[in-house]
Formats: C-alpha cells, structure tokens, sequence
C-alpha cells in the first residue's frame, strides 16, 4: 500500500490560524503510572517531544512524592531538560511546591484549582472559594517572581459527585484566578462528559463576563470519544492554547472518572487538514508515542498512533 | 461514586433537531469478522438494536458468499428480523443480489460505489463512469420494485491508491448516483483520513451543485480519532442522516486502510448531550454492545461503551 500519512488540507471558515498545543504528557500523562518511570527515560521524553516541535512542555509537578510518587523526581528531571529552547511549566500544588520549582529556575507555574464545590468539600473540606483562597498565596508569590502563572480549573464540565456544574459556577472560578493575577486559565474536562454545546455555553458565558479568549485554553478528555468535536467547537470561538497528551498517555481512558487525555497526534491530525499551524511534526510525534508506549509496556491509545505506526498490516 | 451516566444537555445553534442514525454494525461490523456469527446471535443483535431504539438497521448483504462468507447467511437471516418495526436495508452488489434480496421481500437496498477512479481501475478494471454504469441496472430495477435505494459512496476523502480523491470527482459521482435514481447517498470516509474543512469543503460544493442535503448521509470511519468532529460539522451543514456501527464493530479499528466505524454510542453521547433528538436508549444500545462484545469475544472499541460499562471501576 502507498499513499500519503498525512491528510488533505482543506482549511475550513472561522478558525485561527496557528495554535498552541501544551502537551502535559510528561506530567499529566505519567502522574497515574502503576510503575515508575526512570528520570532519564523522562527527560528523554521531554527532549523528543521538543524535537517533533512541541513548543510548550509540562515537564513535572513539585507536589508533595507522598501524594504523587510518580514525580518524586522533579528535583531530579527538571534540570536535565532546563536549557531546551521551549516553554517548560511545572506544577505547583502549593506554597512549597512553589519554593521547589523557583529554586530551579522555573519560569513557568500552574495551579490546580477545580470549579467543583463538590470537589472542594469532599478533597479539602472547605468551600470552593475557600479552596480557591489556598491559591491565592502562590499566584501572588509566583507573579512577584516574575513566572508566567496557568491555573488549571478541573471539573468545568461535570463532576463524578455533584454531576452537573453550573455554567455561572465556572465563570465565577475564572474570574476568581484571573484576578488572582493568573496569565491564562486551562478549562478542563476532567471525567470527559462535555459536549460541543456545553463548551459553546461555556466559551460564550465567558466572553459576556469579560474574560479574554486569549487567555483561555481547553483540557478535553476523550472518555467518551468527545475531545476532538469539543476541542473543534473550542476553536470556532477563537481559543488557540490546546492541552493535549502525547500518544493519548494518561490514567485508564475507558473509566468514568479518571483521565484518557486527548491525544496530541489526533489533535495534530485534524489542525494540520484544517491548515492550522502547530509546528509539529506528526512522523516525529507519532515514532516519541511508540517509542514511549514501549518504555510503559503497552500500545498507545491513540487512534493515529495506531494507525500509523500499524500501517503496512 | 454516583452521578448520571448522561452528558448534560446543553444545546448548540445551527444544528438540526433531529438526526436518523443508520446503524450499520449488522452488515458493516460483521462483514470483516474472523470468526462465524451464528444467524440467531446476527438477528438477536438486530433485534436488541432495534429495541434499543434504533429505526434503520442495515440488516445484511447480499453479496456472492465466496467474496464475503461471513453474511453468506443472508437468505436464513432477514425473515427472522423482517417483522421488526424498523427499516432494514440490505446491501446488494449486483442485480443477482437485487434479486435474492426482491424474492424475500426487502424493501430497501443498498449499492456500493467509489469515488475513486484508482478504486475502479484497481478491483474492476475500469473507469469510473465504466464501474458505476454496473450499477444502473440494479438502481434502475430496484426503483422499478418500489424499494428505497441508497447509495454507498466511498472513498470520498482519500482512497489508498491516489491519496487525494477531488471534491469535483465526488461532486460528479453523486450526480451520476442520483440521476440514475437513488434515493439517498451515504458519502463514505473509507481509510478516516478526512477532516472537517474538507467535510464543509465537500458539503458546500455538493450543496453548490444543486444536491439536496436531504438526500446526504455521512459514514465516517475513526481510523485517526475524526470520525465525531467530521459528524459534528456535517451536522451544521444540515445533514441529518449518520452512519454509525454499535459498539464501533467493524474491521480492525487501528489499520490504515481498514475501517474503524464511527461507534453509534460516541455518536449517541455526542448528539444527546446537544439535545438533538435520536429516539436511541443509551442503556439499552450499550448493554447489546457489551453484549455483542461478547459474543465476539473482545471488547468494544467504542469509549463510551467502555467508559459505560467500567463505570464502577
């Protein structure tokens, strides 16, 4: 068989031009691993990732091991990939965390906040806005140091205890992070159930209450098979910042609430028919995703990955 | 953990209100099994499926059994789910399949061209015009009949051979299909390579040259994770009609060249969360394909089928 990997491109009305992909592979993708994976295979995957173009990596997460023992290594793994020419945001659950990532010269943070009040009283017994409140010493701190600040806010789309969150809730969240002094906000789907006229509502409600596109990105989980519609809808109104996930890596795709990233080769595929610039090279991404798949043991869930890298069966 | 199983509802503008599913897991899904579905577990799908709410449910194909042995059981099969209250086309290759499918009393049927010149060279040593003047004949005595004809079209954004197939080609190619009588065509993603500018790009010129959209169906296959966000803008091109396979069954899901169905429960997700209106319990849809996974021995492709039934996991 003979033909091209790649597809037509036919750009379609109303959508940007170039867009950002924040790949969180690294950090979002291995934070659920059963086993551990070596530094070094680590920042190999880091370094792969910025070789196939990514321009913005999530490197690790200065949490605290006994929470996250997957990224115990980040003193470890953030200066051996510290001097790639690319964006390299780490997270930071707290004030120490924060402490930890600027001692090593990490110029970009993010925050994890959720717009859940569920998620609020059953994980940190408080309020939502008490809980947003914890955050407010990091972004302040953060933004004194002169570091570029991403709040993430989980749970945009639904929750797995109060189901339904209500649009008002979320925009009430991103102005609480904004005018924390946040430079830009990760919408984030995190038990995948949204669908394209929830991110419609959500993206509209958004820019009637002021808050910029331009300082908005999108998380989709694809568990229901939804995140490349959501993320298409995302884009008709004028998000350019993608969160995506090499090879689809992240937790159990297929429980209902837990992770199953979009992958950053489907996303990849569609903007590049679409004609919309992302810098990345699809054959480079796809050979990191199979290379990574090996190093974890097991096929990657990505639909383009498996369709390129079987493509002669 | 508790919560809904279903999406939110929140509507999206431009959208139809309705859409018909055309469930094609029955022919489409079966067709490329290994292993021999029994006929009572072929009409025990179709009937689940048919009790799960879908309406149109391609039922088989009357195909010479040495091409496709897994369907040779056609003639035992349709009067066992003939009574059922819904539509049941079956695919019919030839006038010889017209025939069998006429004497049992079918009342719609199915053609499957290509818009792919290099498709017609390649399997039936003709040109384009050549290959679907065969199926003149069979269109011409299937309107003669009474019964409703589709009209498969594949290869419509990419085949194997040529890569790029032209919008022209396949704009010329549905003219040829309906003026020989077709009642409704189904434009085909064969090898999933399309994205959604193309889609629009396919749907305007199509619109431009005078075919009602009304008579548009759209079968996209996942083959690179873009079967829903290729569904989504079609929809917002005013098609109405999609084709999908329960559970995503049909052909290796991850080969290039091979199929991938759209699964009818991502689609069902998709549309209910949108509020449009597909008459489908999600419930009842998911547990026939869990089931049907079963029967076959592997699980489902479909996200939402696993999502679903792993949800306590």
């Amino acid at each position: 068989m003979t033909g091209s990997p790649l597809p037509m491109v036919v750009p379609d009305g109303g959508l940007p031009t170039r867009v950002r992909i924040h790949e969180v592979g690294p950090r979002d993708g291995l934070q659920n691993e059963k086993a551990t994976v070596p530094t070094e295979v680590k920042a190999e995957f880091v370094r792969r990732l910025a070789d196939a173009g990514l321009t913005t990596i999530e490197a690790t997460s200065f949490v605290h091991p006994k929470w996250v023992p997957q990224l115990a290594d980040a003193e470890q793994l953030y200066p051996r990939v510290a001097d790639l020419p690319v964006a390299l945001p780490v997270l930071v659950p707290n004030e120490r965390g924060l402490d930890r990532a600027l001692a090593l010269g990490a110029d970009r943070v993010a925050v994890f906040a959720s717009a859940s009040e569920s998620f609020a009283r059953a994980n940190l017994n408080r309020s939502m806005d008490e809980a947003l409140a914890m955050f407010e010493p990091v972004v302040t701190r953060g933004k004194a140091a002169g570091v570029h600040v991403r709040g993430y806010l989980s749970m945009c789309f639904g929750d797995p205890w109060e189901g339904e969150v209500p649009i008002p809730q979320v925009v009430h969240v991103c102005r609480v992070l904004l005018d924390m002094g946040c430079d830009e906000l990760s919408l984030g789907d995190t038990i995948g159930v949204g669908t394209a006229g929830h991110v419609s509502a959500l993206l509209t409600a958004l820019t009637e209450a002021g808050v910029p596109v331009s300082a908005l990105g999108v998380h989709f989980h694809d568990t229901y098979g939804q995140a490349l519609a959501n993320t298409l809808t995302a884009l008709r109104h004028g998000v350019t910042t993608v969160d995506a996930s090499a090879g689809g890596l992240g937790g159990c795709p297929y429980a209902r609430s837990a992770t199953g990233n979009l992958a950053t080769e489907d996303l990849v595929w569609m903007l590049r028919g679409l004609g919309v610039d992302t810098g990345v090279d699809l054959g480079r991404l796809t050979a990191t995703s199979v290379w990574m798949a090996g190093q974890l043991g097991r096929p990657s869930p990505s639909r383009t990955v498996r369709a390129l890298s079987h493509q002669e069966s």
